[in-house]
């Protein structure tokens, strides 16, 4: 339980850390395996190595962690199935989505039975009336979106990667719109989750969907982020929003980082109700013309985009225009109808790529930290500072408005000190973020990577505190082993 | 710990239900009264009959159950302390606020020492760029508010009571403005808490504050709405917001309640971010004219607010009115200026004593329920039905736009047989929202009189996870025992 973060970082591995270390394969016993089968049919468990190495990794720097075996539950009926076999078994369970996490969720870190759950993809119940939907784990959140058209409503939260909304509940994702719209923690209404002994539960209550409760304990917002250590999301139910009448993006350019971060905190302390706000320092907006085959100023930029009324998008563009105005920004570049600000947003949801395009062939990793926005500036500008002292290039970007950044890094997988200054610098970023009253991850997760961080983020207490009630939920300590607590 | 709900409905005890019900004082023993003085000062210790019967009972019908000594910390190191004495005994610990709770929570249901936090009453800090404020338990509502005054920020949450900040994360409180700013749990950014055995804990880290964060378990939303049976609330952090510009307040009746709730649906469906939107009915407005001196239609009503630049509300109000029209609202009353507005939702606050006011003498109780905005039309005709069938009368008001209303019921002592209808009749409203996939209580909590029905909204599975965390978290029990699990 104390392996700390650092073991990950031991600079041999990292040029291996795209492909997959096999463990000795043990293996389930036989009749696991066939225990499994008669749950879920043979077709839906595998042992194969290709497969397993597929589901033994995300999109992190983190090193393949295969299961001993995969499964596709068709319906929670098998999820809790499968659940009550492990369970008896004391078999590792790791839940698995779409695989696009960031601090290495699905890695199997004792090995055990991965629960791929893409096969349950169905949208379970929309109340167009209610602003509701419910949806299995299969359904991502462009799929959502994508059976909401023409029905006036959508889903805003919006991590970039086209994710498992499921999974976004289990790792608390937010992104750009969460800025307006908030993150998974304000959206999600309920839960179906099985159990490690594969008792199957409702957060909020059987087919409850309701804007506000205050019967009993918070069990949504429990399971909300927690990263599949407490039990498996078999569904979850959404708020959903109305699509404006107008949406209006911009970007404009800052002579400086500190104008374009005041900007940001001066346009949220104007009360505008902006829907995104996004960062972009010098090197990323480098790598995103390059990238996406642009040609905006490279400088310190914002992306801006505003929802409302159109007299309320006006009304708020004037007021940012004269804020920006104030801090020495351009005039806006615009992208009005829907395909230019689909491009823009694509282009902004690719800085990872963009990023990891300059420098072909290395490891990357976003790391990612949140602050109160009156720290917003001076950490942003010591993080400037640190990188260059650490001679290491680290395009930033992040959705401000929340106080919440990314800084991505690469690595030559064959010089072994830019690794140790890498995992340096980004334990100072997160440590840094801390010291000013910040979180050392606003979106990411905690994971395999940041488990030390959080102990010192949350205090001796808190942690007990965590690890009392993962014991309480899952006392063989089964559930997605050495992640978080 | 199967104490049901209906046993303080006996209706011998009604009779005596404002006055206290006196249990054989086995008090506590002598050296844990010392212990107690020593660790807060013999001043802030008192066993006397009156201040024990003053701190047993909240603003319910439930019986007062005086602890056997009441106790003011002064500091969380006090509470700390002092908790430590109740675990190592054994002995209850019921945390105390303003007591203006509505379900029990106060109620000492075995004895045990009730923690009366109003003596720690500082705003430890104000953070106006990042519209934060940490304040401890003795700080309410309103002293908050004013004390903002001047700042431009205010902290919209609004029960009606003047309730304590801490108490309100406790119960995880609403009201009026959670339709625009959301209730206690989108709001509370940080606790601390002390624990059953004393140690002292902050749910998101030691003086933390940051718009969002996706490091471990959410312990902060696993407080808010624990009814002080995890812990003891000694200091929270909560958001807050920018005064909007223009704020103007409107009346308009309807001719049935039909109308006026298809009209909330209406407004919150088109998108209108309303910023309260307030259902009263016919026989509400009655005694609400009577009580305020006011001669409003005597029929089904709305009251609206709404918060935004000058502009942005009138654009609103444009669409609103629009949408009354087409439902057959009246013309709008208008309370523009601030005075106006101040009378308008004092005398909406004070709905409840206007409603008592019509039967003096008589016991009172207001049940809550929260149900799917499509629900709302069809559950608020069911239940002025059953009234007329019950031969009951009980105003309905409430917080339409979130799907959540109060019926405040008035019983006579004197008759046995309107005691048992009320009750009946609450337990039918209740579980007729839990068939419209609602919830038992939007806002006022579980309590003593509720864990029947949160029972059966949460189902046996979710249950049994509360207890789970309960005994993990509270091994002894001692925790406000008898409230929520």
């Amino acid at each position: 339980m104390a392996l700390r973060s650092a073991l990950h970082w031991q600079l041999p591995a990292l040029k291996y850390s795209t492909t997959c270390w096999r463990k000795p394969q043990r293996g389930l016993h036989r009749n696991i395996i066939e225990a499994l089968q008669a749950a879920a049919g043979s077709e839906n468990v595998s042992t194969t190595t290709a497969v397993r190495e597929q589901h033994g990794k995300d999109e992190s720097y983190h090193r393949c962690k295969p299961p001993d075996a995969v499964v596709w539950p068709q319906n929670v009926e098998q999820v809790s199935r499968m659940a009550r076999i492990c369970f008896k078994n004391n078999i590792p369970i790791v839940p698995f989505g779409t695989s696009t996490g960031l601090e290495g969720g699905v890695l199997a870190m004792k090995g055990g039975v991965c629960f791929d759950l893409t096969k349950m993809d169905k949208i379970v119940e929309l109340n167009t009336v209610d602003f509701d939907v419910t949806v299995e784990p299969g359904v991502t959140r462009k799929g959502l979106n994508d059976y909401l058209r023409g029905s006036g409503l959508w889903f805003p939260v919006d991590p970039g990667a086209d994710a498992s909304l499921c999974g976004m509940a289990a790792t608390s994702a937010s992104g750009t719109n969460a800025v307006r719209y908030g993150t998974m923690r304000e959206n999600v209404i309920n839960l179906e989750v099985v159990l490690a002994d594969g008792r199957i539960m409702y957060t909020a209550g059987q087919q409850r969907r309701f804007r506000k409760t205050s019967a009993g304990y918070n069990l949504t917002n429990l399971f909300v982020g927690s990263e599949g250590t407490l039990g498996i999301i078999t569904k979850t139910t959404l708020r959903l929003y109305g699509i404006p009448e107008a949406v209006v993006s911009a970007v404009c350019s800052f002579p400086t980082v500190q104008a374009a971060v005041d900007c940001t905190v001066q346009i949220l302390q104007c009360g505008i109700p902006i829907a995104r706000i996004e960062f972009l320092d010098d090197v990323m907006m480098d790598a995103f013309n390059k990238y996406s085959k642009l040609s905006y100023t490279v400088s310190s930029t914002l992306f801006l985009e505003f929802h409302g009324t159109e007299k309320g998008v006006e009304e708020q563009i004037e007021a940012t225009e004269e804020i920006v105005k104030m801090n020495n920004g351009s005039e806006f570049a615009w992208a009005k109808d829907q395909e230019s600000r689909n491009k823009l947003w694509q282009a902004r949801h690719s800085a990872w790529y963009a990023a990891r395009a300059l420098y072909p062939g290395y490891e990357g990793y976003s790391t990612d930290v949140c602050v109160p926005l009156s720290k917003l500036p001076e950490i942003i500008m010591a993080t400037k500072e640190d990188l260059v002292r650490s001679n290491l290039t680290g395009p930033i970007v992040g959705h401000v408005g929340d106080g919440n950044f990314h800084c991505f890094m690469f690595m030559n997988p064959e010089c072994e000190d830019e690794g140790r200054r890498v995992k340096e610098f980004t334990d100072r970023l997160a440590r840094r973020a801390l010291a000013m009253h910040g979180t050392c991850t606003g979106e990411h997760g905690i994971g395999v990577g940041k488990r030390q961080l959080l102990t010192e983020e949350i205090g001796a207490v808190g942690m007990q505190v965590m690890r009392e009630i993962k014991a309480a939920l899952d006392p063989k300590g089964i559930m997605n082993p050495g992640k978080v607590v």
